[in-house]
């Protein structure tokens, strides 16, 4: 057999989270390292008297293809939720296809794109395939900095931010923040893409304003139904301004032609009624609940010079560790002792940081945190 | 609002057949323009069930994210089906989607690319995305000759072909034309995409050897059960070999990470107790006498020096007017006398041939496709 790869495909790399999911799939581990929703939410019940009348009620239209743009009534939804217009909404294959979109539509070969440092590792897999160069924006406990911000800007396609417990490190950005990101990029002209598949899920208090509602002009925001309802349906959206819309639409067509009308529909009977938002005060109270015993644990377990932040929400805790610390030879030894986490390196654009690690709690139960926090302390301790 | 498109989205423009179809959804209108199955053959009752049982066996795996490769199981059987492997199965939201991947993965800024004359317009954009070079092979009633082919295959990336009742011809590479084919490919080291949406829709005899079970090292396979079972549940997949395969699965997960889970299950449970043998051919008969009503009707009204094909299966017929004419303005006149179709010069990678048109039946019921025909044939003899 012989073929010629693209330059594009000569450079993949497996994802080194879905490498390590399959070691982990073993039941006698205790596994931090998935990016999974805990099923305990999916509302099963519901999604099937849901199913059964999207098949009784709109057969023909749920089963036959349908508009590229998404079916409309989602669509509407979505927008009024987001003071937007249906005209603004695309509904994606989750919002990972958002990004495969945005990065086709808007980056060409060496582009220069800004992320957060870290950033979310599926948006650096799919941007990559248009072969950007991307500038790692300084960040600190509250998000990317915005000083160097002005001069970073300067011929950059768009500045990607995931302003919600951000997948990996679970930090929110604040208000003041976030408006000074949003000025900043008009001064410059510069493009923000929002990416809030966690916002939904703050343990207490309510959401912040989004970037998008402060410059709707200016930021795209992308959001996903995937952490409030179900993953396996893969139903996400991007809201962009209407020249750009078309040009995604256009792309998403080539793409895939349509995201599911089946599940689109399902997606929407699950969110017409308000059950949605009766339902994600149930996924918030059990996040809540794990990461506070998993934040409980570490207070007890993990040695000093271990350093971790205090997540207000999402599904993530982000562990520092001391400076020449190799997190993947941590993981090592853990997989060793059936206990797995995430390295931190993957997700850092440039200048990997090896001592950084990323650990979830939502899927596992506290006993079973407790004693996989008492074992990853006592891997550190002997460290 | 300011920012830069890319390359490739600067030139993207909209599907003309979706614009078209856009105008054509008034009920009156009679539609040839569609590319879509008749909803007539979706198996609804036995969908609910199927749907049913899966959100009563394994609703958390459906429900739940999913390997980017696809459901073990399905593709387990797409794989015995073609004499392959699950290892080199891929699915894929679609087969729209393996055209994207396929062309991400083979495809760099001006590679060159072989395809039939005419081709699918879909593959045209979605390979776009890369910026190829398209290379149109001379092509006959039995699809592309193979006389020009070691010439042009030169530093080509790959050919891609529909050798079944293609989209738009309607035509069907015969078995002899199929094993030159395979043959100069395997001589030049040139890589065949063999994209097979319609190679269960026969309407008498047996299928024809895919060139995939020719030279499976040479071949990449894809199909789709858009066509045979609902494509609102977009459920298609590749047949690579391995090299190939874990490149795709890599953009794959880049593109949307899986295809929806509970689709894939869905589809899974409508073929793994042989209910799809027993379906098909219904859908069969259905075209086939509807591919009969349509031809028997331009025997009968359309004029001298129309030349049109016999498809022995699928979905299309297509038109060729005499030379000088333009079916793109006939289509303005059909549309004010509400009868629909789409002309043939998208379809052309290279100097598009404005005297053609495709005609698609399935959709029409045989008193509309009378009634249809009767009025294109006026429109022409009044041309």
């Amino acid at each position: 057999m012989t073929f010629t790869l693209s330059q594009r495909a000569q450079k993949l790399t497996s994802s080194a989270i879905r490498e390590i999911l399959k070691v982990t799939e073993r039941p006698e581990v205790i596994s931090f390292a998935g990016g999974l929703p805990s099923p305990d939410t999916f509302p099963v019940e519901r999604l099937r008297e849901h199913t059964q009348r999207v098949l009784q009620e709109t057969p023909t239209a749920a089963l036959q293809y349908g508009p590229t743009e998404g079916y409309m009534a989602l669509r509407e939804w979505i927008a009024a939720r987001h003071s937007s217009s249906a005209s603004n909404v695309l509904v994606t294959t989750g919002s990972q296809q958002g990004l495969d979109l945005l990065g086709k539509v808007l980056i060409d070969t060496a582009s220069r794109v800004l992320v957060e440092t870290p950033t979310y590792l599926g948006a650096l897999q799919a941007f990559s395939m248009c072969e950007p160069q991307f500038v790692s924006v300084p960040s600190d406990e509250n998000g990317p900095v915005s000083a160097s911000l002005a001069e970073l800007a300067r011929d950059a396609r768009f500045m990607y931010c995931l302003p919600n417990f951000q997948n990996p490190t679970g930090r929110r950005i604040p208000l003041e923040r976030r408006q000074q990101l949003v000025d900043i990029a008009a001064n410059q002209g510069l493009l923000l893409l929002e990416d809030d598949p966690y916002g939904a899920l703050s343990y207490s208090g309510d959401a912040l304003p989004t970037m998008h509602s402060m410059n709707p002009d200016q930021v795209v925001h992308m959001g996903s139904f995937s952490k409030v309802l179900a993953p396996g349906l893969r139903v996400g959206y991007v809201i962009a301004p209407q020249s750009l819309h078309r040009k995604l639409v256009q792309a998403k067509q080539a793409a895939d032609l349509h995201t599911p009308s089946f599940t689109q529909r399902i997606v929407y009977e699950s969110i017409k009624d308000g059950f949605l938002d009766e339902h994600i005060p149930t996924i918030r109270k059990l996040y809540g609940e794990r990461c506070t015993a998993m934040l409980s644990a570490m207070s007890r377990y993990f040695p000093a010079g271990v350093q971790w932040n205090r997540p207000e929400g999402g599904m993530f805790i982000w562990v520092t560790l001391p400076m020449g610390m190799d997190s993947t030879k941590l993981l090592e030894r853990a997989i060793a002792a059936n206990v797995a986490f995430v390295p931190g390196a993957p997700f850092f654009a440039n200048n990997p940081q090896a001592n950084t690690l990323r650990l979830s709690f939502v899927t596992v139960p506290p006993d079973k945190i407790e004693t996989g926090v008492k074992i990853l302390g006592s891997l550190l301790e002997s460290t």
